[in-house]
């Protein structure tokens, strides 16, 4: 087909692109049951064929969609019902073809006056989420790109509000359970690493408001100037929720910001389930929550909410660029740029609306509890299976065991995987390694946790059935 | 159409999903020549429609698809060829239907083992880059968001490298005419904004290397840390390029990082011209580039160099989430979360990958030049043309003009975007306000500049042949 120019294809080439990538795309999705959890074969030759000077000519697009479409199905199988490793990501069709419009209309949403009905839709985003939380009128947000982005505007929102221009002493408390990002958003944010604080959990690996209490009242005592504390809804090791009522008391008594990284979890909050396991959560001064987690969308679609939005503002705004002069606040939709640590950046409202509006937020209420019911259900079918230890029952829809022996635990974990019918992550918990099977996906159903927790009890038995190592000697 | 899950739909739905999108969307980009500028006509309407309150129950795809098409042609009309304000975005219809790949296929790409080809294809594009910039095989990056995030990862990996975890008195040094994010990402990174020097410039807006030189001692000694300087390549007023090799020499004398912004013009790089502009480039420790600038691409994709790609990773890697202890590394190619603030993101690397690989280098290499030689036809066209005036030849793309009195230049920009078929937007420089027309997007032409030209003359013919504004009386 001729071109309308080398850049820019002409109208059919462009409907046959497009109508070759979805056909690829349902075909795949439709075959995601079959597929394998994991599959690393022939990536050497697949990843050696990609190493090459930039092109100066171009390619068929054919052939570069079957290049593709090969690359897709290696690694982890993110996108299949039995991947429940780290934090499943999800990938609703419908915010596929949401971001395919974003993308081709390509608007600029970063201030409103650009694209103001765009814009609108990103804000009505964010409003739906603060109204779920509820959080009152003056709350704002941002759509980020993930939680560690929302982790960051959080404590620098805190920073601002709590420190003002000088970090100097600044110091913020986390539990050993709380996701790495928080602290590395705290040294990006120039808190030095020292002034991280790392408390002991309790029993439930939550955090412990008495404890947490003594440690400001201790730093304090030493001249150092705590600001913020991040309680987390649930954890990713284990999916424990810590008591935030109580955290924030404390938080309150002692003028700390309260940052609750809800990025895992934060969704189960359309549940009844949830809104008892986060109690207290709307005094929080900001929540993080990735729509590409319990929203079941594509990886790249997290959010931050902030109590106060001037905070937000404060952090964010500089108003020092003159060739944005044009661009007027509008009375009541913002300029996201004065917001986020983002100017220039993809339409990311999109794909939360129109998911939301297309499915309505009962079929994701239902759907988040079904994971809810699912965890219970891998929980009970593997808690009792000999070798198998489970020291905590599920708050949300995490569930991590292990065997009595590192080597068992990693043996289990190898012999699961191998399985290809799911696929699981491992972490550390008080210096033990557990594996992890964390339900997410909306993909996920009941078949597959029957077949998960199958898989897992006979692959423990295997485990503890075969003959001790004899090291150095032959079998 | 019956759905297979209500948030999964089957087979057939989700082709016509697709199918729908894709004819609304080719249709709309066949008529983007024909299309206003700037449209804002039934915007209170709109917004309006779009205020509720989360809905319970789902809508008809096709409804929504409507909504989304009224919305898209509101606001500025970025994509398309009459689009000369701020710094243009582009939009090739192959990165669209590379981004729907990525959604829909949603792998994971943070880490090299969960997507092993998918990463490697991001990472040939972080090498493309480099090896266009004449970086060492021992450099490293990331593509980010955008130029903010860019810049904010170079704050801080200068920040790591030359003050350690300590930012008490480090200063960083731009100038008057270096983009806000650079200031911007130092305040985020924990840099008092009080400690960022906005240099003066010279007769064309270039950094003085004296001047730098000779505020760098003066900082030192008042015991303050100078640590980075960043130049433009060139910047986003008026696309003036800092005389980098001699920046480059005090910054390596004094023992600063220096960064160089080339989010707006990096990708000149490709050209000869441009090559010519930014010699000593090479010896910059960071560049930030935009390829959703300067190759074209939607919003979102942005991308960050570091010559030596230790310091990237020393600035990011912080190497203590104990759940992500499967991911080993891999000899050739890094865990992208390592190099970045983000942890999950999206798959920005396929973006870039097809786009380039289906039109090959040199399309774009020869759309650049084009874009060269249109600023100088507009530039040529109206630097003699009554009532304006042009106090630099264009450097790069950007052409900025005005009239003699403020009134006049604002009442010239109210008239030349009235006319629908060029969008400009203005900015202040040295205390005076200019008009500003970039000429960066793959779809404006030699036609739509004439046209431009033809515009701008006449407009600024009707404001100074208007009389004089009577205050308080009848025309």
């Amino acid at each position: 087909m001729p071109s309308a120019h080398p850049l820019e294809p002409g109208p059919d080439e462009m409907r046959d692109m497009a109508a070759r990538a979805s056909a690829v795309l349902v075909e795949h999705i439709a075959s995601l049951p079959d597929q394998p959890a994991s599959s690393f074969e022939g990536i050497d030759e697949l990843v050696a064929a990609l190493r090459e000077p930039a092109p100066e000519g171009g390619s068929e697009f054919a052939e570069l969609l079957a290049q593709i479409g090969e690359a897709a199905v290696r690694g982890f199988n993110t996108a299949g019902p039995g991947y429940l490793a780290y934090i499943p990501g999800g990938g609703l069709w419908s915010a596929a073809v949401a971001d395919f419009l974003a993308t081709a209309f390509n608007r600029y949403v970063g201030v409103w006056n650009a694209a103001p009905v765009f814009v609108q839709m990103e804000w009505q985003t964010i409003r739906w989420l603060a109204d779920a939380f509820g959080y009152p009128a003056e709350s704002s947000g941002i759509l980020t790109s993930g939680g560690s982005m929302s982790n960051f505007s959080a404590v620098v929102a805190a920073r601002r509000a709590m420190l003002g221009d000088d970090v100097t002493g600044g110091v913020v408390y986390v539990t050993e359970q709380t996701h790495v990002s928080a602290l590395k958003s705290a040294v990006l944010a120039g808190i030095p690493r020292a002034n991280v604080r790392a408390l002991p959990g309790d029993d439930l690996l939550r955090m412990d408001p008495v404890g947490l209490r003594a440690a400001i009242v201790d730093d304090r005592a030493r001249g150092l100037r705590p600001f913020l504390v991040v309680a987390s809804a649930g954890t990713t090791n284990t999916g424990a929720v810590d008591p935030i009522a109580a955290v924030a008391d404390v938080a309150s008594a002692e003028g700390l910001w309260l940052h609750v990284d809800a990025a895992y979890g934060g969704f189960f909050q359309l549940t009844e389930r949830g809104r008892a396991a986060f109690a207290g959560v709307e005094r929080a001064d900001s929540i993080t929550l990735d729509p590409h987690k319990g929203m079941f969308l594509p990886y790249g679609t997290g959010s931050l909410l902030v109590r106060d939005g001037r905070r937000l503002r404060e952090a964010h705004d500089v108003h020092e660029a003159e060739y944005l002069q044009d661009l007027a606040e509008h009375e009541t939709t913002p300029n996201f740029s004065d917001l986020s640590p983002e100017l220039s950046r993809d339409f990311r409202g999109l794909r939360v609306w129109l998911p939301l509006k297309l499915h309505g937020l009962a079929a994701f209420r239902e759907a988040l509890d079904e994971k809810l019911d699912l965890a219970r259900v891998l929980y009970e079918g593997i808690r009792e299976a000999p070798g198998i230890e489970i020291p905590w029952e599920p708050e949300l829809s995490v569930v991590a065991f292990r065997m009595g022996a590192e080597d068992d635990t990693r043996a289990l974990l190898d012999r699961i995987n191998a399985s290809r019918r799911i696929f699981l992550s491992s972490t550390m918990v008080g210096g033990r390694m557990f594996l992890r099977a964390c339900v997410v996906s909306h993909r996920t159903h009941r078949d597959r946790i029957d077949e998960a927790v199958g898989i897992i009890r006979d692959s423990a038995a295997e485990v503890a059935g075969a003959a001790p190592r004899a090291t150095g000697s032959p079998p």
